[in-house]
């Protein structure tokens, strides 16, 4: 295993305190229960908005953490739920007194624990929590760790649209009704080149040949739909957009898309802005109109080499929202 | 080799596509001469800065074309240099009327053919060219494709403080004062714990033995100072802060560093803050002040797993500059 750790125990909580130490002003960084806050909170009244997962897809979720965006993630240890606890006292910290709205992908630990933490809130401190649970993988109906569509990469269009939603001071309702409007809308599918390493496994998730390629991979390693020999990169883009265009939703007359090319971690940007080219090549000639581009990395699988492709049908409202300022380590534009 | 690509050949022209489609607002890029411009060019009457270099560094340099560090950009083949004709036609479009500075990093084709470049514009148009070469990896004197140190991650530095120089209005040999300052001022260290591929080779530029990592290396894998197994990440990190703090300029008293940690491509985001968080911990321990912290993919080596160091001991007007907003697609703050 080629990794810049120190050892699998301790690799999430020593970048956590290497994210303090690169964002000072920016955000804090509860070391000991693994969140990851805004340094200055919101202005009271206004809804929040948490998220979390498994660590291992940064800069997903803590990465997102900022004006705009979430005002707190927390971190589970590699490709494992957060617990309730941690959950509890994020949401407790962050509520300016108009609620919180969790977004949670789609995964059955994540699920479970971000439930049994909004049952707790409501006990200990009758905080309003809505949930709005991602789920827009088309690769395949259930999978090793959900049940239903897993939830990928939609999810940074949920926090960053609803972000905006919740800074502008709608109330929660609302704001879970744009979140889950967004991830209605939202469709993806990924591919892998390698296998990812967890650091406490030591070797790779899974074997694939040096001529081979997986195609409709989760970002936890888990199976995609098949495997084949690899392909140039232009007949890739079509596997990805194929079956995300044959589910996505239609939307009125005139609604492109919001497109997200994100590699997986260890795929260099000169080989996805490669694959942009082609996704928005093909989309044109589908007649899909991009309307915003994002290509980097955004939702990693730790080292998988690949990439994934999201397609967001976004209407006039969601792109204002896109187009809103965000201040976050992963994500920045506007004022 | 397992990469996104269609064919060696047309990987950079396919790249630089993508890129056009990822940004159409932002950039404008020309395709048959390989040059990465701003879609608005800056005011008249203000020094123009370019830059360019082999592919296969992404972000570096296209990637920091825009308001507030460079004008234009011209990407070479993979790690090739540009030819002087597409650095003169950069240099013929974007200067405003005040003279354009050529940031170049030391690699002996790219410095041959800058100043080529350099003496054609000077005959044909008498737009007033001055350059300024970085230079430095403290790793190796001389090295594969360079005499003397090897210009790496300060180059980011020089692009964006210079860039703000000029956004200010200043003159040409102000704005190049300050970008040799800053290299003056800047030192350099990486490692790998895989080789790079180059497309058109199709195999690893190196074998680097699955327990062992490479101290000192290039960007384009060139050879570093020594191999030995692979360490915890804390031990790493002293490795690559010695010998910059040996070399770095001490600065007045309270100069304090912009310490930029670097992914060299296939490093995931989790372990690069890890890593970071070793460095400001012994930075501090060596009672070095980190003023300000950039933790990414910057300069990258195509699909090369590791990290480099660059730290810039910086005086309070480049703090000011560092800090001056920057809107350009792998760097982007402030207003």
């Amino acid at each position: 295993m080629k990794k810049l750790i120190d050892s699998a125990d301790t690799v999430v909580a020593d970048a956590l305190a290497g994210m303090a130490a690169a964002h000072p002003h920016q955000l804090a960084v509860d070391l000991d229960n693994r969140i990851i806050y805004r340094r200055t909170p919101k202005d009271g009244g206004k809804v929040a908005i948490i998220s979390g997962g498994g660590s291992g897809h940064e800069p997903l979720h803590g990465g997102f953490v900022g004006t705009g965006m979430l005002d707190a993630a927390c971190a589970g240890e590699v490709f494992t739920s957060p617990v309730p606890d941690q959950i509890v006292a994020a949401t407790t910290a962050v509520d300016r007194g108009a609620g919180v709205l969790h977004i949670v992908k789609n995964y059955t630990g994540d699920v479970m624990n971000f439930e049994m933490a909004a049952e707790i809130v409501d006990m200990e401190s009758g905080i309003e929590v809505a949930t709005v649970v991602t789920n827009d993988d088309v690769a395949v109906e259930d999978s090793l760790y959900t049940a239903g569509r897993r939830g990928v990469g939609i999810t940074v269009m949920v926090e960053k649209i609803a972000g905006a939603a919740a800074e502008e001071g709608r109330g929660l309702a609302e704001v879970a009704e744009i979140a889950s409007r967004v991830n209605a809308a939202g469709r993806s599918m990924g591919m892998a080149l390698t296998s990812c390493t967890v650091p406490a496994n030591g070797k790779p998730s899974f074997d694939l040949p040096e001529d081979e390629m997986e195609i409709g991979i989760g970002i936890h390693g888990e199976p995609g739909r098949h495997r084949e020999r690899i392909a140039p990169a232009e007949r890739i883009a079509a596997q990805l957009i194929e079956p995300i265009l044959a589910e996505l939703p239609e939307g009125e007359d005139g609604h492109g898309v919001i497109a997200m090319l994100n590699g997986m971690g260890a795929t260099p940007l000169l080989e996805l802005y490669l694959m942009h080219g082609h996704v928005a090549e093909q989309l044109g000639a589908a007649g899909v109109t991009v309307e915003r581009s994002l290509v980097g990395n955004y939702i990693t699988s730790l080292d998988m080499a690949g990439c994934s492709l999201t397609l967001l049908r976004a209407d006039a409202e969601m792109l204002r929202l896109w187009d809103a300022p965000v201040l976050t380590p992963g994500l920045r534009w506007g004022a």
